[in-house]
């Protein structure tokens, strides 16, 4: 099969692979309708992140199950499933407490930006819906692998609660997903720091009350100018920049919440701020797989459309051209169809 | 009268200083039976805080009300009260929220290893007991303006519910009534980690279970042998320094909560690990006027004895002796009676 790897700095290149095969007893081959691009794979592709020379790329998947291997027991060729980007075997402790991404058996899965994907633990990882989805719910059931996974993480971690105010640092698909988390979870007020007229719209739609352009301390202000003096109870920080934390940090009320999603780059705490600021800070690779089931319902439902998200679709042939739109802030998210 | 300045590191002086008297109408004047010597004194007592010259020292307090400024609406002379080290007006939305120490019109409030005290925003700083306390509580009263509080919120922060595994990082009085507060909050299994001997004794009769006497690295394998290599559910941390933080955040478990009290020394954390640690934190300077109404009765119903930390009695005018006692270990914390 033709598959993405990435060679270098921009340098996404869609070329021939070896088929995905069952490796160990536990893994399940999937075929995938679509895949996509999240926006953490441009940290290796802006040349950021270190990463090893020809990665496959894509971690983020839904499909039909092709194959299984002999001691997966919950699953079966021709049903619809989709994992997160960590897989996990949901039965030790720390998948027990609902911290899946910190099984002990966690392994990363990789190489979705392809037609068929190699799923470790497959039992663990893998949630079959109960029917194949209508067509039209596939992008959405695709952005719960991933980033509604992690902007509902996001707000979970920041204690949303119903009458609460939010602040949504980040406007990329995550803080996107995070401000209709938020929704979601009953709050009052989502306020949302973007400069981004298409991102803002989309903000809106999935149910932002207020835009704040302005960034570093001048956002902090406009925050603090909103929530009269106060901050805000529950802060999403869907970026892992220095500025965004700070700028999550110095938003938050004392006592608030600060759900940090984005992964750290360069970030580091000066403990004594911290500790005067009486902020709740929670985060790290959401555990995708806790919410699931109930997120899977949600779209069935028709509640949340968090699909939405995907404003470019490229067959996967031209996936180089899906990071470049995505890297230049042409796209919000690519969707994938091989 | 007489009262104890800090000069400089190591150089405590009781000498004659002006009594103090109403300055603001909100403010009360309170005569002391008893006051004490605070862990974080040694801070500046050891030169590693930076503090002005001639520094009147001392913000643990209880006492008799002798007058109250022309504002004052809830309190009356003779009565007897207890207050924190932050004064608070008790009405902001911080002080709503329970963030007291993060009031809008926080006060630090200074000077009370002495005989009298002004105390700020005094209808909001002080808690009044229903009837004057007998001798034997004084101590557990005066305890609860600071150690006894902050231990109490460094097991709320870190979220210690019953049938947990918590963990204290450091053995000072904070340290040991974090043991006693994760005790009365349901904790199953209470490790500390001390190398002090009359310390473990006490942190034993306070609730604790385990003692690790190992640090570092070590002492995070033993935490992990002890929890089957998952880590604890809640972890105190009672010192301020980074390998106490760090001791702190690698022995709880994904999912797992973080309480901070220590004041940070040089602290500084690293996003990523943090990140991937999945742990939660939450810490800052106690806000114990939240929790003074319900300790007051626990102490009353001779429930908790948290004055059992003061293992030296002095007479005010020695107070030189006892911050040595307490520099150089000899003594948990020192009891001062002018």
């Amino acid at each position: 099969m033709q598959a993405t790897v990435l060679y270098g700095a921009r340098d996404v290149r869609f070329e021939d692979v070896a088929e995905p095969t069952i490796l160990e007893p536990t893994d399940a081959i999937i075929r995938l309708p679509v895949t996509c691009i999240c926006g953490s794979d441009l940290w290796p592709y802006r040349g950021i992140s270190v990463f090893p020379a020809a990665t496959p790329m894509g971690h983020e998947y839904c499909g039909f199950v092709e194959e299984v291997g002999r001691d997966v027991r919950s699953l079966k060729p021709g049903q619809f499933v989709i994992g997160s980007f960590f897989a996990s075997d949901n039965t030790c402790p720390h998948c027990h407490y609902g911290y899946q991404t910190s099984c002990q058996h966690a392994t990363p899965v990789g190489g979705a930006q392809a037609p068929r994907l190699r799923v470790p633990l497959a039992d663990g990882t893998l949630v079959a819906t109960r029917d194949g989805p209508d067509a039209e719910h596939v992008p959405s059931l695709l952005a719960l692998s991933d980033v509604m996974g992690t902007g509902w993480f996001a707000a979970d971690a920041a204690n949303v609660k119903p009458g609460t105010t939010v602040v949504v640092v980040g406007d990329g698909a995550v803080g996107l997903l995070g401000v209709l988390s938020a929704k979601q979870m009953g709050a009052r007020r989502i306020i949302v720091m973007s400069r981004h007229e298409p991102r803002q719209r989309l903000a809106r739609e999935f149910g932002a009350t207020d835009i704040v352009t302005e960034r570093g301390d001048e956002g902090i202000e406009r925050i603090k100018q909103l929530t009269k003096g106060v901050g805000a109870d529950s802060v999403l920080e869907c970026v892992g920049t220095q500025e965004a934390m700070m700028q999550a940090i110095e938003s938050t009320r004392p006592g608030g919440s600060v759900g940090y999603v984005g992964v750290p780059h360069g970030v580091s705490l000066d403990g004594q701020p911290l500790f005067f600021s009486h902020v709740r800070l929670h985060g790290g690779p959401a555990p995708v797989r806790r919410y699931l089931p109930q997120l899977i319902d949600l779209v069935f439902a028709g509640t949340i459309n968090p699909g939405k998200v995907f404003d470019l679709v490229l067959p996967l042939d031209q996936v180089a051209e899906g990071y470049r739109a995505m890297d230049e802030r042409r796209a919000i998210k690519t969707l994938l169809r091989p």
